[in-house]
């Protein structure tokens, strides 16, 4: 991780404690494909929805297409929808271990210009529902380059010894954030993916401009049988690479190397070491919430902090009268 | 801006020429005030609206609370709202130059446990409504952080002979750009803010965490009476820092220094610079879509490849029958 | 109520003995406010800004000039925000126990076009941010008409006798219904809160369109220290009225006096009785799916289906093999 | 249409006489299903992941168990996703004329509780990512019932002469509507759809709790190549039926029926009415927006007027200073 921040390397670290006293978490890629989504604009409805049929019958003529632009990647599935006098293509690409969207963007460029003269549109543009680097409903319906799951049970008594909590107030504190998250209308129902996934994405060459795609989802607790935590973390659209991008480059390597994520076959990996990364913190801070340990923890261990001299104490320095 | 990316500095360059043409950006701070939602659980909502009432009555009390562990913040606003039996506190802080999350968190736990103290609370969490560092629709309405607005206008002539387009075409592009976000469900109704915010965010020692939150908003492009274009850009939540955090750091502030944005009294224009930073890259992009130069400039300028090697040609090595 | 569909009377019914076994709902209105947001277009963000600041100035002016329009309804809040060069006007209107919705957009009209002449925007359009009939964001945090809460203790041996369930259960199938809407991405957090507010809105005289809007809100439940059910329903924009309207005419008029709720000074007491009505539907239908009841109650009690004669059974006629 | 409201009707004739003006509006029905979204729980999340499997490949199985309890629906399509340990099927039936929801619902319990039998489930909810009556993002992604489109061309003659309007002001206020409405974080980006859908299924026996999922889409105004504005509405999720349900019932069977809308192979040319219907209804209302009419007209022509005497003027009684 590289972070100025020094409570947050100290909370993934207590998050990825409480892993591995459960046996460590379970990591898997659920789906795999990159979406782009251009738009074309036509006379009419009746137009838009002509070409819809069009591009929906040329799944292996796009195929054959894209094969001649890149050896790298290939088009998987072609939908397209009709919104008015709009058409929207959805193209989903399969991309190795890159993150693959400038092959994807290259690929998006061909189809769409290839049913633009098929259909005569009026206007093309070939990230028109731009699904890029930004939060949105359609990654947590369907998905965007990796999807994936972490879960991991979590024994009560490494919840009291190690964070001072228990399984009953990490899931009563996640029903009161859900109650706050549904009035917020957010995409993002993790607690500091972002975090953990900014960190870890400047250590390791990502591109930085996918943290607020990348950290949308779903955090789920529960009580099991056996008194313990099940918990668990949904992330639809992880857009990572471990090869091409600023993977390859000097430090980057270096640590995508040192977690056995850099090189071919190494995406689904990395994005694993990622969905447990961030389950690790989530878990690390709801626990110190329902301790209030959380601004204590800021106050000992956070950047700009000259040791025992917290610019505040906690406590009021004066009495308040209730 | 610190990037792997190469179109990425192109474009934004080609977008400040477009600005400067215009006579530059007008950027401007709207409003200031960073957030904090404590959340507290009571018995039941009749509970709850007691407790409201008091919040409400404790901005006096409370300011001086907050006085007694912060010299660079205060407290500016209280405002509570009840869903069923729980209370969300919305505090507002002003944080001088500095983001200050650390002392608003502090702030907002001394502040709650008094309530909490004072109202019988059940249970009581720092960061109940937990906005911080995600896409959010309170922030698109309430402003987190510096809102910030950047307009200008661009002579057609300009947009020519630098970008190949037209202000009708900026305007119809962006139309369409709005169907799909509004079918997308997104806060982020900027084209490439992420891009921006993350390059300069990273060269200047900012929390890249917050690139997701910092990236929300609207872009609006309109033709005017002379046949130039209006461009602005909106930004509800900027949480950026020319004091504190990584700003102090090494080469992070020595390229704060170079933009004139280190240290006391700078937040604001720090503020206005990404504002037309943002500004300056929406407008090359979306110019770049209409005259269908996006990909190809990838091919020339972006990293990996090969001077004059591009992996793959735009146009396609054989024939498609139509 | 007024409805077609059997099963749904039978539905809150049950609700309401839930309701009635711990001793009855409570339910309160908690924020009172017609909202109307005129949007205002100006040459520049500079020229939005500074109407902006004249708006804010405005509130006694304009409470005068809505004085001279209604004698039902008060100006009682004014507040503005730019985005870009707009100026949306937030509007805050007491409307007594009318929605209201004609006054307001009457006093509307006059007050924007106040500040358009004053401020010489380039256009005015008086509906402008138009959070009418539509389910929003603003209305989950500012709340819209009445915001009203309501909420039960259900004893758990109510709950076996009257809906074969336990507070476990209902506790579990709100958690995931939970996870399912945050997917959804919908400001609906309720169950079946349209069927009832639909049905006694049309017995009851009121605006029939605004059932998508007041179908807003969350719907909470939670096991308590004595082991019995919490239930809660938040509803942020219930937009009725006692008077005006359809309130006043034929049996709608019969309707809201049966309730107690018709004419002057009974509003408060009407979106209380809607509040209760959304909790019991929703405690029963949540109790249904529970005990999977669901499907067969709809079987026995629905329309359409002659006495005896289910179009098909709930098990299938032939067995199949795992 | 079914109203208390006089400026309603007024509105969409008007409106539709706009529509005429062209030529009349084109409405197609672009998909039809209705689906259903039972939720089941699993020990972890890998249990989760090896039911979707199952799922997935269970589509024969469940065509014929479907087939065992309803002659006049069909399941069509089976999809399944994992969040966490949860499992969310996606069924997607036809359901002929009828709104099919009872069918489906019966349908959905017999599949749901095949596949909780031979996967081990630990908790199934039949509706538990609950689509019904609520606005969401899944139905402008994937559609609902009937997804619909609109579209007509007004002369730019008519537009002035029936509404003292121009397509250019028609293109800017809609615009203008869309930074509101994305501010606002709305699935209904239509003006006024929720009257008149409310209006006709009140009309047609259709269910009202129905109105918030029906009245959300797109509208799309442009000026096209001859000056003359070309007008779209876009429903993704018209839920409606011409048998079943209250259709057949005493007025609600005449309205069908005087609009060819009744019976066995009306549904679409219903869903293409009332497509149409929005359409006018949003021309109207939008044209009455930019010439100022709109507070006038629902002065001249709205309920509980007296004729001759509205209660307050549009124009101030006293001159105020600027």
């Amino acid at each position: 991780m590289a972070t100025t921040e020094g409570a947050l390397v100290a909370s993934y670290s207590r998050g990825m404690k409480l892993l591995e006293a459960g046996g460590g978490a379970r990591a898997r890629v659920l789906r795999r494909g990159l979406t782009q989504n251009p738009m074309l604009v036509y006379r009419d409805a009746a137009a838009a929805e002509r070409a819809c049929a069009t591009a929906r019958a040329s799944l292996e003529r796009w195929q054959k297409l894209v094969a001649t632009t890149t050896r790298h990647g290939a088009l998987r599935r072609v939908e397209a929808s009709v919104i008015g006098r709009r058409l929207v293509l959805q193209l989903t690409f399969t991309t190795g271990d890159a993150i693959g969207i400038n092959m994807a963007a290259r690929a998006a460029e061909l189809v769409s210009a290839d049913l633009e003269r098929r259909t005569k549109a009026e206007a093309r543009f070939v990230h028109g529902e731009d699904v890029e680097k930004r939060a949105n409903a359609r990654a947590q319906l369907e998905g965007r380059g990796r999807s994936c799951v972490a879960d991991a049970t979590i024994p009560r008594a490494a919840l009291a010894k190690l964070a001072r909590t228990t399984p009953e107030k990490l899931v009563a504190i996640l029903d009161s954030y859900r109650v706050g998250f549904a009035e917020l209308g957010t995409q993002n129902w993790l607690v500091q993916a972002a975090n953990g996934l900014a960190a870890v994405f400047l250590a390791c060459g990502q591109d930085l401009a996918y943290v607020g795609e990348c950290a949308t989802g779903q955090l789920d607790f529960a009580l099991d049988a056996r008194g313990d935590l099940y918990a668990s973390v949904h992330l639809p659209a992880l857009l990572v690479g471990t090869v091409g991008g600023g993977s390859g480059q000097g430090t980057a390597a270096e640590c995508l190397a040192l977690m056995g994520c850099l090189g071919e076959g190494r995406g689904d990996h990395f994005a694993e070491v990622l969905a447990a990364t961030v389950l690790a913190g989530d878990l690390s801070l709801m626990a110190a919430f329902t301790s209030h340990e959380f601004v204590g923890a800021h106050e000992r261990l956070g950047r700009n902090r000259p040791a025992g001299r917290p610019e505040g104490e906690i406590r009021p320095r004066r009495k308040l009268r209730p």
